[in-house]
């Protein structure tokens, strides 16, 4: 049995040195598969569209951290999403960096920089601003103690409700109380069902006037035009996004020039090669020893 | 005997209340003195030209956390800078997000953006970079903590090479070893006559190619032209400037559209008024009990 890889060519590079290593066997490329029921996991970005010949088919692990992307799979199919290290870390960073660049108003002297005017505004105490983090899984986890150590005031939203060491943490239902006391709200929410859209009119308008907004989950989250009707009315000051909708965001677009908005190209994180590796690696393991998966995907709840 | 306070209109209406609830004398304006020698202590951005008629002054309080603006005081007048724990955190947040603007590419990013162009460069992992902090006083430590929180190697640069927990600190004498494995240089020196001009072409020559400088420390330490002549070259491959030189920066001048360039309008900190009254305060008891003066500059090496 082997693992079937379906990703970049410097996947294609790194993941067979580390298989080697561990002594597992990889598959590189649908091309190079000789007998598919010999394929007990395949890592993709996105799986093959008939899987039917892959009749030992265990498990179908994610490359990327999210699997919103991914078509639904036979019922006897574990999914793994990749977890590693690195990728948390990365967008932990760029959030530390977006909300700080929303806090010390950068929207605001990168395009009075465009104009050559000096001008400085009141430089406000980050004690004086509540972080609110939507989504307190791994990486929300990692922000709010980065952004606590910075003197915010930190709260996080979290569906499972599950508490946080020195985090208030509000459940789904109290949203509404959640979203009151923010000052700029950070998005790690997974893309399912019940969250897609929810950056929207409701949400915003429950923010304090004049909240910013950092958004590193994904493009689906947001209603674009109600960001856009938001900052027309100066209710956010601000927003800072990793992810666009569309996206990639089209040339011409009325966001690009926005000079309260500031747009990053889908960068908060890329998966290192050799950490995938490892994922994949501990998942194989996990399933041969009948262990808990690593990334397993809870599907009713769709991440 | 009194406290002279000749500062902003902000601090002329909180320091007044602050001291009435010390229980201490204030006089705010030179134009309300009575007698002169009954004033023990002025605090203020600079002092007056002609002190001879305050025959009893022991202290001139200087309201900012700097005092290379400051002209030489009679030799029996002691000197305080300002230390206020919310000028410091400001710097330190200011630092934390424009050393992570520079490592994440920010500068390149928001050029793309003004061409409306979507594409993602390399993410590069926080632990694959060195930032070396000049300047390991107060701000500087806090900034080193909290870089090393996100998961940067933090050297730092040491006029006293006073050792600092977890850091690798250099002296004076090793500055060309600090500087060979710095991707990411801070400048958080006070300025004196041995600092000014550091960041020159002799500093950016042992840089390796490629690195990246966040300034928060006063725009004479910075010699612009040789800025932009490292820029061209590329050996320097961006810059974050919190002050310039001159300052402010004048209209029409080539940093403001140089896309590799960010300039924010110094506004790394802007001290509280009641936590400099506060600091005030504990000058004017240091010296009524013979103790230590908060803040006391050392004339010699000029900070």
């Amino acid at each position: 049995m082997a693992l079937l890889l379906l990703s970049t060519a410097e996947r294609g590079e790194v993941w067979p040195r580390v298989f080697a290593e561990a002594g597992e066997p990889i598959v590189v490329g649908e091309t190079s598969v000789m007998d598919p029921a010999a394929i007990d996991h395949i890592a993709c970005w996105v799986p093959p569209h008939d899987l039917s010949a892959y009749t030992g088919l265990r498990t179908v692990i994610s490359v990327g951290a999210g699997v919103d992307h991914l078509p639904p799979l036979p019922a006897d199919v574990a999914l793994s999403r990749t977890i590693a290290p690195g990728i948390e870390a990365m967008v932990r960073d760029w959030v530390v960096m977006a909300t700080l660049m929303a806090h010390r108003d950068m929207p605001t002297y990168l395009a009075q920089a465009r104009e050559h005017l000096w001008k400085a505004g009141r430089v406000m105490d980050a004690r004086a601003r509540t972080v609110g983090i939507l989504g307190m899984g791994r990486i929300g986890r990692l922000a709010a103690a980065s952004l606590g150590n910075l003197g915010f005031r930190v709260r996080g939203w979290s569906l499972s409700g599950r508490p946080v060491d020195g985090i208030d943490v509000f459940s789904a239902a109290e949203l509404d109380a959640f979203l009151g006391g923010v000052d700029i709200l950070v998005c790690l929410l997974p893309l399912t069902k019940a969250t897609h859209g929810i950056l929207g009119k409701a949400v915003f308008a429950k923010l304090p006037r004049g909240a910013r907004l950092v958004h590193a989950g994904r493009g689906a989250h947001l209603d674009m035009a109600a960001l856009l009707n938001a900052l027309d009315a100066g209710w956010l000051a601000s927003a800072i996004l990793d992810v666009t909708d569309p996206e990639p965001l089209p040339k011409g677009h009325p966001l690009w020039n926005d000079p309260r908005v500031i747009v990053t190209p889908h960068v908060a994180a890329q998966t290192d090669a050799r950490e995938g590796a490892l994922h994949a690696l501990a998942v194989i393991r996990a399933v041969r020893e009948g262990l808990p998966i690593p990334g397993l995907v809870a599907r009713e709840r769709g991440y």
